[in-house]
C-alpha cells in the first residue's frame, strides 16, 4: 500500500515508517525537521544519539534493503503537501505532523499561537489536499486522550449516547482539554469530522494515551535506526523523565500529589495499532476514533515502579513532590474505554518489568549524555515566561 | 463603564457602541474595517448606505453630545491590541472582531485558514491581553448557535448534566458545527473556558442566534448612524435576503426543503442581552454561556411571513427551493433554552408584523441600490471554488 507518513522523522513517525517499510509497504515520509530544530533553539537533545534522516533512511536500506522515500516540506506550505498528495496518491496518510507538547504550548502567547496555527491549519491543509488529489486515501490522525480531560464518567471512543430530558443522541464526547496543545488536537477532531461529513472523506482519530518504550524490532537492528529518548521538562513524558533521574542520582520529580491518572501504551503497541486502522479502513464519509491505549497508572503508580526497578540495578532513588506546575485534577475519577483496537487484534505489551529494565538500561548506557539542567520544570501553567522571571528575580 | 468594543464598526458593532455610549458609558471601538474591505474586494455593498467610522462618530457627537474613540487596528496585532488594554484599561470588552459568515469561510482553503487563523488567534490575542494588563476585565464574546448543530435532543446553555453507566458530570455540550465559520466558534469557546480556569479570567459566552433587523433607538435618530443591511448570498441572512428579492420581484431563495430551524433574536433585544452580562459580570474564573435568542423558526416559516407582509405592500412574490448548497439536516427535532438572559432581565422584541413592514420598507426604499446579481449562492459546502468553476464550464 502507498502510505504517506507526515512527520515521519520524529519519535513516533521513524518507527512506525520503519514498521510499515518492514511490512512491504510503499513509504514516503514528509516532515520538516521542526522536532531538532527545537533541540537546536534550546540546547536539547535525545538521550539516545539521533542519526540525520538520511543517515537513517541509508542504514534501513543497508540493513532491510527497503527503500523510505522522503521529502523536507511542511504542513503549512499547501503547495509542498499538496505536491506529495498528487504525485505519489497516497492510499494512507499517517499524520504525526503536529507540535506535539503540552508544556511548549504553555510557554507563553508566541508558542501557544504557533502550536494552534500550526496543528490546526496544518491539519486542514492536509484535508484539502486529500479532498483535491486523493478523496480515497484514509487519513490517520494521531490524537491524544488529553482531549477528554478527566471527567466524572467513563471517557467512550470519541462518541457518547446522552440520555436527555425524554430524548436520546450519540454526539460527539465533550471535551475538556488541559493545555494549547490539548486543544488544538480538539480543534483537528472537530474539522477532520466536518471534513468527512461534507466531502466523504474517511478518517481515523486515535486519542493516544502516553507512548513509553523507544525499541521495536526495526529500531533495534542498528543503533543508526534508534528513534527519540526525551526526558527534558518540555518533550519528556514522566516515565522517561523518572529513568533518566533514577540514573543520575535525581530525585523522581512528581507534579503535586501524583494522583493524576492518565491512559498508556507501549510505542510497539502504538506503530501496531496504526497498522491495524491502515488494513481495516473506515467506509467513505466515515469518521470514527479509537483510544489508543492499553493501561492506566497514575503519577505516583509509575514513580513507584521506576524506584522499584532501579533498586534492582542497585540504584537508591527518591521521590520528590514538586508543586504541580499544570492546572490539573489531582484527584479523579477515570475509567476510559479502549476495546476498539482491541476488537480488530491488537494484542498489548503491558508496561511490565522487562519494559522498565530496558529503559533504565538504556539511560544508565548513556548516563553522561544526560544534563541535569533540562529536568526541572520552568513551564507553569498559571503564568506566563514573562511573569516567571519576574517573579524569580 | 469603560468598555472597549472589538469590531465596533460592524453590523452588530456599531449599535451595541451607540446604545452603551447612550447609556453613559465610556467607549472605545477598536476594528480593522475588514468588513468594508470585503466589500470593497467583491463589490458587494450594504442596502443602506453607510458612512465611514468617522462620519458616523462625529454625527453621534452631533446628535448626543458624546464622544466615541476610535482606534483602527487588528486583534491579530498582538502589540496594538494590547496597547489598547494597557492604555484605557477597559473594565469590559464585547469581541465582535471575527469573520463572521459560514458561506465566506467555505469558499475555499484560503478562506477556510484565513476564518480560522483570524478567529482563533485573534480571541487568543484577546485573552492574553486581558491577563498581561486587565486581569479582571470582563470578556463579553460573541458565539453563535450553530456551535451546537441540530442534535435530537434539547440544546442547553453551554453545559449539560450527562447521566452515564452509574455516574454523572457536568459537561461542556457536545458541539458538531456546520461550518468553518461555525467550527472557529467552537474553538474560541474553548480557549476561553480554558483561560478562564488557569489564569482565573471572567467571560460571557454569547451563543447568538440569527440577528435580523437594523433600527435602534439609537441608529435611528440620524441616516448618518444607520448600521448595515446585507441581503448578499455571503453576508446576507435568509430574513434580510427575502425582504429584498420580495421589493425587486425576484422569487423568495429558499435553501433545501426550508425546514432547517433556527435560533432568531431582535437586533434591540441583542444589543440589550449585551449590556445585561455586562452589568451582571461573572465572578473571577467564571466561565458562563447564555443561549442568545428569543425564538425559533424554520426557514419555509421566515419566507411565508416575509410573503403574507409582502402583498400588504402589493408585492407579488413566490417561494422557489433551491438545491441546498450548505450539507445540513432539512428535517431535525430543534428546541435550545434560552432562560439566563430573561432570568437577567431580558424583554424579548419578537418578529412580529411591524419588525417586517419596516424591513420590508426599508427594502422599498432603497430598491435602486440593490443589485440582483449578490443574491444567488454561489458557495457551496460540497465543493470548493475551482471544483464549481469547472462543473460550470
Amino acid at each position: 500500500m502507498r502510505i504517506l507518513i507526515l512527520g515521519g522523522d520524529g519519535y513516533l513517525g521513524w518507527p512506525q515508517s520503519l514498521y510499515l517499510s518492514s511490512k512491504g509497504h510503499d513509504i514516503v515520509i514528509f516532515d520538516n525537521l521542526m522536532r531538532r530544530h527545537f533541540d537546536l533553539e534550546r540546547g536539547f537533545d535525545s538521550l539516545m544519539p539521533i542519526y540525520t534522516l538520511h543517515e537513517r533512511v541509508a542504514a534501513w536500506k543497508e540493513v532491510s534493503g527497503r527503500q523510505i522515500q522522503f521529502c523536507i516540506g511542511d504542513t503549512m506550505d499547501y503547495e509542498a503537501l499538496a505536491a506529495i498528495f498528487r504525485d505519489f496518491q497516497p492510499e494512507a496518510v499517517v499524520h504525526f505532523a503536529e507540535q506535539r507538547s503540552a508544556p511548549y504550548s504553555m510557554i507563553d502567547r508566541k508558542h501557544a499561537v504557533f502550536t494552534q496555527t500550526n496543528n490546526v491549519v496544518g491539519t486542514l491543509n492536509v484535508l484539502y489536499a486529500m479532498k483535491e488529489f486523493s478523496p480515497d486515501c484514509h487519513l490517520v490522525k494521531l490524537g491524544t486522550m488529553g482531549e477528554y480531560g478527566t471527567p466524572n464518567i467513563d471517557i467512550e471512543e470519541g462518541f457518547i449516547e446522552i440520555h436527555h430530558k425524554g430524548r436520546s443522541d450519540v454526539l460527539p464526547f465533550p471535551k475538556q482539554p488541559g493545555s494549547f496543545y490539548h486543544l488544538s488536537k480538539t480543534y483537528d477532531s472537530h474539522n477532520i469530522m466536518f471534513c468527512c461529513k461534507i466531502w466523504g472523506l474517511r478518517a481515523t482519530d486515535l486519542n493516544q494515551g502516553v507512548v513509553y518504550g523507544v525499541e521495536t524490532g526495526e529500531t533495534m537492528q542498528d543503533a543508526r535506526l534508534a528513534t527519540r529518548f526525551d526526558y527534558d521538562q518540555i518533550y519528556g513524558t514522566a516515565l522517561n523523565r523518572f529513568c533518566a533521574q533514577a540514573t543520575v542520582d535525581y530525585p523522581l520529580t512528581v507534579y503535586g500529589k501524583g494522583q493524576q491518572i492518565r491512559g498508556y501504551i507501549n510505542l510497539r503497541d502504538t506503530i501496531r495499532c496504526i497498522e491495524l486502522a491502515i488494513t481495516s479502513p473506515p467506509g467513505e464519509g466515515e469518521y470514527r476514533v479509537f483510544n489508543q491505549i492499553t493501561e492506566q497508572f497514575s503519577l505516583l503508580e509509575l514513580a513507584e515502579m521506576v524506584l522499584r526497578e532501579s533498586r534492582r540495578f542497585g540504584l537508591e532513588v527518591q521521590v520528590k513532590h514538586l508543586p504541580n506546575p499544570r492546572v490539573e485534577a489531582e484527584r479523579h475519577y477515570y475509567n476510559a474505554a479502549h476495546t476498539k483496537l482491541i476488537d480488530l487484534g491488537l494484542e498489548p505489551h503491558l508496561l511490565d518489568e522487562a519494559v522498565l529494565e530496558s529503559l533504565i538500561g538504556l539511560a544508565i548506557k548513556h548516563r553522561e549524555r544526560i544534563d541535569r539542567n533540562l529536568i526541572m520544570p520552568t513551564v507553569n501553567w498559571r503564568m506566563t515566561k514573562n511573569e516567571i522571571s519576574q517573579a524569580d528575580s
